[in-house]
């Protein structure tokens, strides 16, 4: 079973205001198509995006980073076993403090929010696994981040987003992680590099999330065949 | 011309990440396609949103409440004469005091957001014409606003948001208020209450926005002709 995260999470001050981002879902719904497509059973656990279900994929939707994490670990639990984990999402780090019921009317003058750390959905998720070398059954067999940079024009910015990147795959433990633009969010064409725990960075040429994912996946099954 | 506002708008923290609502902006396109199809020229002002612009409606894309409000006074401006204004979205109250550039890496511990008082941009333009009885040209002959409410089943719930609706209406200097509860965000059906300035509540009977958003381009017709 190949378990994947996708869309932004919403995080409520109340019932109407939350914090989010822009991610459309877009690549990871494509990521789950693309590995239903190739024969493999798919859970997509998503926050809130208007993107149909991939066909022949099960949806899990959610909203905040809790749910995700919650939803996402039952699954693993009901599953007992798991191929890969594709953590897509572009999770919200932060959560306000407090979530006021109702709508809280506008009140006057500057207001503070506080907000504490989310948990790291993926990292958790690949933590739930022995680690490597113990002679343990790993729980998910591969592992692949993906971590979202504002990619400047200089190379220098892109070493140095890689080496961002890097820090976030050893972190998290991950065996890959899919480095990507900030102008990726929401965009149909993605600029993206594949970054394996043990190999040189790879920039994929110009192309839609679609034909990403299908890149991603046909490596992806490559990795597991070694 | 009839000026419409549609969506949420959303105020950045970050080049990533930001406050926003779940508005759809299914009733300010439904609201300005109805008026289109009515024969009146029709200038929506949209925050983003999934939804294709209506045939014959001239959209105009924003992000935040400061972009909206700028949009929608430069239209003002170059059309000269308004017959309506409906401010149909659902404008964050505030945003961040401070936009940081990029996308911060997550910090350590909790975090404090300073919010700010975002302009009202349905009150700003109602207010751009001349106080009513003082012989001037009204800028606009018409102005709607909507009032988000929790509507609890109990009918003294129900006056309370009409009392909070009603209160915005006199602030605003409208005209009407349509008053629907915080469950309609984003939903297909709304639960929808008409209170003109002078005259009493009237519940609409369940139907979906198009319907409303026709019932609503009538009753608004009927207005101006008196």
């Amino acid at each position: 079973m190949w378990l994947i995260t996708a869309g932004p999470t919403r995080e409520h001050l109340d019932d109407v205001r939350f914090l989010s981002n822009a991610s459309s879902g877009r690549m990871g719904y494509a990521l789950a198509a693309a590995a239903r497509e190739a024969g493999h059973e798919v859970v997509l656990v998503s926050g809130p995006v208007d993107l149909p279900a991939p066909a022949g994929v099960e949806v899990v939707r959610v909203t905040s980073a809790s749910e995700m994490l919650r939803a996402a670990a039952g699954r693993l639990d009901d599953a007992g076993r798991c191929d890969v984990i594709a953590g897509v999402a572009a999770v919200c780090d932060f959560r306000p403090r407090v979530r006021q019921p109702g709508k809280p009317p506008k009140g006057a003058g500057p207001l503070q929010v506080e907000l504490v750390e989310n948990p790291d959905v993926l990292a958790t998720l690949a933590g739930l696994r022995l680690p490597r070398g113990e002679g343990g059954a790993r729980f998910a067999r591969f592992t692949v981040g993906f971590a979202l940079e504002v990619l400047g024009p200089a190379d220098l910015d892109l070493e140095a987003a890689e080496a961002r990147a890097r820090d976030k795959l050893e972190r998290k433990h991950l065996d890959a992680i899919v480095l990507n633009g900030v102008e990726t969010l929401g965009a149909a064409v993605a600029r993206v590099f594949w970054l394996p725990r043990k190999g040189a960075r790879f920039e994929l040429p110009p192309m839609t999330k679609e034909a990403v994912a299908r890149w991603l996946v046909s490596t992806i099954e490559h990795e597991l065949d070694e």
